[in-house]
């Protein structure tokens, strides 16, 4: 355990035709995310990254906005399991994140991530967007970021889908990938879970000193759930772009944060949903658009 | 806010020429589950069967495996937010399940579901595997469940995405259904989070009564990750079918469950993880496999 790709055996059928062989399946094991030695959440992903997953987690809630905020992160070395036949190792599976003096930890409150309780408002998706806004570092105001011709958001699946090494093995793995105000690939990370692979790439941003990543577009291979748009906003990124559709809540936090959201991005075809004044659009879209 | 569909301007761009219009996006709003009382998660979801929803929850906890465990299921009447009017409504977004006499609420521990945690082996995909054995109710022998042949399995996508209402509009949902062992569609949902959608379909079975779902196949339109797996065992499903990839974790714990898990299932193609005892292979099958 505790690979990106495992092999098992599987039945293949083909026009009813049954064969055996062996597959590539992707890799997925418990994460238990601890800050300064108390357990935080535990999310199930593809291992590696652990360090920048872990770190790019809490920069999507608020806990870190730079490197110097982290005195150290480390695999527990007294979180082991014993393997098939008894020995005793260390599982990976277990991080702590160290916070340097004086960065808060996050409020431990035995609910989930992304949970916006408060006494005079219930929950609703508006205490969701309130949340992010105060506490989000990093403001993205519409006449900054990044600026894209539609043929330029074009050309980014395609580089996304040839950087997903993985994906072409096992087809089972969700990809995020950041790339410059040009259609430069900066970073690529795969995961079985979707988040983490944002939390990967912000994670690492953070620990190369790049946050916010203000002149960055975040481009995720499926849909850009609020989840999702979250993340982008507390990492400082101004642009999402996703394959597939968004939820209704992404686009209300897309609208109000500043960010611009596209979906079905695909051919040469896009939908923008918020920040549209981030595309360049020539005058064509001008005179649609009056 | 609350709907399951909502809409939202969009500008869209085909070939550089660029409109605006109106799209309607799934609906995404955050639901608070509440056992006794007491907050126990918080997810993101598609307004709709919410009540369905926090009790196929439950079930996939652990905590409930028949109707009658169930006291009551309620919106909190308490749980209220001001709209953009300042009128203060019930955002239908707090459900609070009570249990029956005698049945025992999960604990709180702080940590999301699929928290996996012992002292003797830290964290490891041998201690998710070995979490769900200890909890599930039903056992799934391979001599029982469903049986299918190869062909009336390629039948199920299709017949799922005939009955996709909403992703037809949006594009923007999974999709979790019940079939019986003939390929007859029992039920579906969608949900903007793929585990809600089983959620709910297991829910709604639970109130039916029909708790185990002894020759019950669940397709789901996505991946099969361990999560998805940990479900159908936990309801007593005997057989799960994805359109695309399981993880290496959802393969484990079918293999170690008796959980017949059919990936890649497109046209006449699929791949058996597990449990391949319940498709009807014919001789050719037998011959190949020996």
């Amino acid at each position: 355990m505790g690979r990106i790709t495992e092999r098992r055996p599987v039945v293949r059928i083909r026009d009813g035709v049954v064969s055996e062989r062996a597959d590539t399946l992707v890799g997925e094991e418990p994460l238990e995310i601890r800050v300064n030695g108390r357990p935080l959440a535990v999310t199930m992903r593809t291992p590696g990254d652990d360090f920048a997953l872990a770190a790019g987690f809490l920069v999507s809630e608020g806990v870190l906005a730079s490197a110097d905020e982290v005195a150290r992160i480390a695999y527990c070395a007294g979180a082991t399991a014993a393997d098939g036949e008894g020995r005793v190792t260390n599982t990976y599976n277990v991080v702590d994140v160290r916070l340097a003096d004086g960065v808060a930890p996050p409020s431990l409150d035995g609910l989930e991530r992304n949970v916006y309780t408060t006494s005079s408002c219930g929950l609703c998706g508006k205490a969701s967007l309130d949340a992010v806004r105060t506490t989000a570092r990093w403001p993205l105001p519409l006449t900054g970021g990044p600026r894209l011709a539609p043929a330029a958001l074009a050309a980014l699946p395609d580089r996304l889908r040839a950087a997903q090494r993985v994906f072409e093995r096992t087809g089972g793995l969700h990809a995020a990938a950041l790339f410059d105000d040009e259609g430069t690939l900066l970073d690529v990370r795969e995961d079985v879970g979707r988040h983490n692979a944002v939390d990967k790439v912000v994670g690492l941003a953070l620990t190369r000193g790049d946050l916010p990543l203000s002149d960055a577009v975040l481009m995720v291979s499926g849909r850009a759930s609020f989840e999702l748009a979250q993340k982008a906003v507390m990492a400082g990124i101004p642009m999402l772009a996703a394959v597939s559709a968004p939820s209704s809540l992404a686009v209300d936090l897309a609208a109000e944060s500043g960010l611009t959201l596209v979906g079905f991005l695909r051919g040469t075809s896009m939908n923008v949903y918020a920040g549209a004044e981030r595309l360049v659009l020539g005058e064509a879209a001008a005179t649609a658009r009056s």
